[in-house]
């Protein structure tokens, strides 16, 4: 059974390996409010998983560590347990689709773990895995339905109630359910006043389902940008204890992600990845009635595809209005990319792409397009630019690129 | 004059205002060896700079405090000043060339301060300052050349000797100089033996030429993607100290701070600026005898523009291949769109963005350009996916865009 004293012993174990992350507060998440930020980001691995894969380990018998471990993920999961097995010199042999991002194999494979890497998608890596476990006996590490492995992300419930003893709420991220599982337990039990709130990306919402509906339900399909968090079926551990700690779950969607994602970067500093800015998104988007109270969101994990984050903070820039695109439509004579680039200049824009087409199916023969890219300050700025330009004649084709 | 007991008493009177950041342990900066960092670019404002200006107006006397506060600055010290004048009530009149990024100019006037904005230069901004100062008699906080403010960013100083006693070495960025006065000051005389080095970007090695020759120069033109750092003539204060309590100074390129940004970013989770990266950029590529000591980075700031880290990613990912751009010369004939794509898709790489062009000035009036851009693992999968193209009988035109 789940006790406070296994949770306390797995901070004491987990002294020699995880960090005690640090609690940051933000007042710009939510004006006017006090929101402070679990950097479980800032985790050795890069996420709050090393805490459960770890204290796990630790509890194994001589005589299963000798044979090993298995785990199938491809990502935060996996690197936390290849370092925990490399810290305590066992064996490690991780099961991982072929479709992974090589960074996140590549970092795995750092960390001294055996790789297969499985043609197709999760579900026959875990099969591969399953049968290898039968082959070799090895002991599987559940990534989230697992008393011990609930125990070691629990820790995070102690740390914080330690940091902020005055807290009224924290948000979790839910994927599995392990992480909110372990908070939850440990600060209902030392503070039962202090609300806990889960958070699921929409396209992945198994634990909201199941939790509204009061019974384990399976999605038939789940999509999201947080793919740390696609999970089809809860745990029957995690769902339990959810039903009985949590105080209510919401979802967001995945450009509520995608803005805490931005927000992170540009006003904390943190690289977070999508799982890891659920509950910064569920604060900012205001799916919750934490106004006026102490919040903690749970950052839980940072390790996001830097070609994805470059993707993000595109999305992020255009839709501010701080990156513009403009097609316009010229009339083949000279002079006029100097006249346009002379009015771009005056609103003080700056330009960073420029491709000249020689006409399309939709313009005249004498036509081409000008496409420019530029940085604008705002949405309303690059409407004046806008104006500028047809002021001057010019037909603008097209803001989207 | 400076001395310990002025830096133990900012220490004091900044926790009021500023985070005891924390220090954070990374293997992969280093390989090998232990790279602690101080994350000064989580401090409050996102960076170190809060703690001088803080600790200066703290200094001031009530008639002082009457008259109001005015800088000039286009970065982290007006944010710095802009809320340290906010907390104590105070009236803050920030100077800033109107060059300066919008969004710096926003998170300032945030903070309060009456902002002037100066049409030119960072020079035209501090005579249009100091012109204010005689009308008004309010006091002008210099950014480095200061006893409390380099007392206030010593500070940092003691807590890392606090945070980790057991230090070998400090590595710290240099614009003016006043950062690393503080730190030098405080740890030579509380642990002489770890030694203090200072990072300069080489285009604005004002500091570096200046100690290396004994004596201050002047440059005449300064230019750094390290923006903060572009400082043409080192403070007299802050050059007296160096030249006692630092241990060398060294230069680090554009390029391998845009590098260090990028790892901070990706194994770390942090988001620096390139002043803040200089230290890391140091210890990355090896300029410093630090090999097998226990070496403190101090990462100064996190304020950079997303627009510009956006494109410190993009350079990055084409740097290391995995980010790459093709441009293929095809026949205007059918099918060769769909066979380039198979042919990109059986070698796993995922395609983000296909131009067509009718055509240009060098190619045969039947032939078009096809360019693709795409996500690749490395160099090295590149390369292949090139030879298999050509294999086909494709002429790769370019592969830079």
């Amino acid at each position: 059974m789940l006790n406070i004293e296994k949770i306390y012993d797995a901070s004491i174990v987990l002294k020699e390996a995880a960090r005690k992350t640090d609690l940051i507060l933000s007042k710009t998440i939510l004006e006017g409010n006090e929101i402070y930020l679990k950097s479980e980001n800032l985790q050795v691995t890069g996420s709050f998983k090393l805490r459960g894969a770890y204290y796990k380990i630790s509890k194994l018998t001589d005589e299963q560590k000798s044979k090993g471990i298995i785990a199938c993920s491809a990502g935060n999961h996996a690197q936390g347990v290849a370092l925990a097995a490399q810290k305590n010199s066992i064996k490690a042999t991780i099961f991982i689709p072929a479709t992974a991002p090589i960074s996140k194999v590549e970092a795995t494979r750092k960390y001294g773990a055996d790789i297969k890497l499985i043609d197709g998608v999760y579900d026959d890596a875990y099969n591969a895995a399953c049968e290898f476990q039968k082959e070799t006996q090895a002991e599987f590490i559940h990534p989230f339905n697992d008393e011990d492995v609930i125990a070691g992300q629990g820790t995070i419930g102690l740390e914080i109630l330690e940091q902020l003893p005055e807290l009224d709420a924290v948000i979790v991220p839910i994927g599995g359910g392990g992480l909110i599982a372990g908070i939850a337990f440990a600060i209902k039990q030392l503070k039962p006043a202090c609300k806990v709130y889960g958070v699921q990306a929409q396209g992945a919402g198994s634990m909201y389902q199941s939790f509204v509906n009061k019974k384990i339900l399976e999605l038939p399909i789940v999509h999201t940008f947080a793919d740390g968090t696609a999970v089809k079926r809860p745990g029957e551990l995690t769902f339990d204890i959810c039903m009985n700690y949590v105080d209510d779950i919401v979802t967001v969607t995945d450009d509520e992600i995608a803005s805490a994602i931005l927000t992170l970067m540009e006003r904390q500093k943190l690289v977070a990845e999508g799982a890891g800015a659920l509950s910064v998104a569920a604060a900012m988007f205001n799916k919750l009635p934490i106004q006026g109270k102490k919040t903690v969101c749970i950052v839980s994990g940072g390790n996001i595809d830097v070609n994805i984050l470059s993707r993000v903070i595109n999305r992020g820039l255009l839709k501010t209005g701080r990156l513009s695109h403009l097609t316009i439509e010229l009339l083949d004579k000279p002079g006029q990319l100097k006249e346009v680039s002379s009015i771009i200049a005056e609103y003080g824009a700056n330009v960073i792409r420029v491709r000249h087409n020689q006409g399309g199916e939709n313009t005249d023969i004498n036509d081409c397009f000008l496409k420019i890219s530029m940085e604008t300050k705002n949405a309303n700025h690059f409407e004046q630019i806008q104006k500028a330009l047809t002021a001057k004649g010019y037909r603008i084709a097209s803001n989207v690129q």
